[in-house]
């Protein structure tokens, strides 16, 4: 039997300030930081350890991730970064205020943004300052793999190749994984994992800073999951996602 | 013309403290973290930039990087981690104050323990706690290559294969790289680079938290270096080092 720990990234700056946000580089504001040391150490509590990392080329997963290895004396652990494990790409509407894209839309508009996994926001045409094209991260990307914005499924669409091709293969092989990225990465991972519909998906919020196990067969189908907190403070966290929701529409 | 970075970590706690330390995983004092801020400071300020970076699996090397990459905005580079830049493995020395070593053993032979590249300090034994093949960072490694102590030719020894297979390739792939790791790892590579002698190298320091720049040319022969700093604080930081060899013995 296997387990991999899934770990969304802390609250960040713009989150504090109801902006979409994406694949825009923005920092974990104090309460985020805060929230990777918990993760840390209630993984180092339960006796969790690691011999290798994953997480995305945001820096909010990023440090999220150092902090819970600094936490976890496991800093010299490998560490592998992949635009892969990138946020669900936001579209014309990264760095726009949720409130008042909620006021020049509508509310029903910005909901099906937020949570159909088809619809996908306006798109950004690539003279845009915000085309990942432009930043040297993504050098490396076709022009097809860049996106000018993305619904749900197209980010599992470009999550799960790396998944088969590099963390499945490094679990099978022994190794202790844990993944720290985003909302949506890992979202579209779970849905893969469990196989849920469109609409189960939907209905599912995975709280920030708190390290979801799953236990996985020889196959890597899943067996349990479960996270690492007391019920209280995860019945406290899945309200905040769900109350966001609604404040933020 | 390629360029490369070669970054000594900032103080520890136990140079602080003053004593050996070698594989020892201590941690950055105060002091290095602000040195390694300053060193990613300089680093922004001449404009440079990075593709890939290279350390040790030493967490003062490491912090020491991920500074330095935290405030040139590139966290979301490669990062590779081998235990062949290590500092220099110390021996039964590593834990011990250097003071009083020098009082045991007298200030003639610590000075050859720490300065010549040819006398090995006092050997571990495989039952010692500080025996690296009791630490999992150090599990994939054969029985031949940890180390129960070494001098510099040693360290030298399993440096260079690295630069050879790994870092020098990626340099000649165009990726422009930075080395953060530790004095006689880097002095080791100072030496290979420069074709020093035995002699040449006892004489040669490099000062903490300094990015120390070699322009390459195209089969990877230095042309000429440079570190980042201005010239008073380098005399102060080098005479710091000289003042160091003195007072420790």
């Amino acid at each position: 039997m296997y387990k991999v720990v899934l770990l969304r990234h802390g609250e960040s700056i713009w989150n504090m300030e109801n902006r979409f946000t994406g694949w825009t580089d923005v920092d974990l504001s104090p309460k985020g930081i805060e929230e990777a040391k918990q993760a840390g150490k209630i993984l180092k509590e339960k006796g969790f350890t690691f011999d290798a990392a994953f997480t995305s080329v945001l820096k909010r997963a990023i440090r999220t991730l150092w902090i819970v290895l600094d936490e976890l004396d496991l800093m010299w652990i490998p560490v592998y970064k992949s635009w892969r494990l990138n946020e669900r790409h936001y579209g014309a509407l990264q760095g726009l205020n949720k409130a008042e894209t909620a006021k020049k839309y509508g509310e029903e508009q910005v909901k099906l943004w937020r949570r159909s996994a088809e619809v996908r926001p306006p798109a950004l045409t690539k003279d845009d300052p915000r085309y990942p094209g432009n930043d040297p991260r993504y050098a490396d990307l076709s022009e097809d793999e860049i996106p000018l914005t993305e619904n749900l499924i197209d980010t599992i669409n470009r999550v799960i190749p790396y998944w088969e091709s590099t963390i499945a293969p490094t679990i099978k092989s022994g190794k202790r994984v844990i993944i720290a990225a985003h909302g949506n990465s890992l979202r579209g991972l779970v849905k893969y994992l469990d196989n849920l519909s469109n609409e189960e998906i939907m209905e599912l919020n995975i709280p920030t800073g708190i390290p979801l196990v799953y236990e996985l067969d020889e196959n890597l189908k899943p067996i349990r999951h479960y996270y690492l907190a007391d019920e209280e403070e995860l019945k406290k966290k899945q309200q905040e996602v769900a109350e966001q929701g609604k404040a933020r529409a």
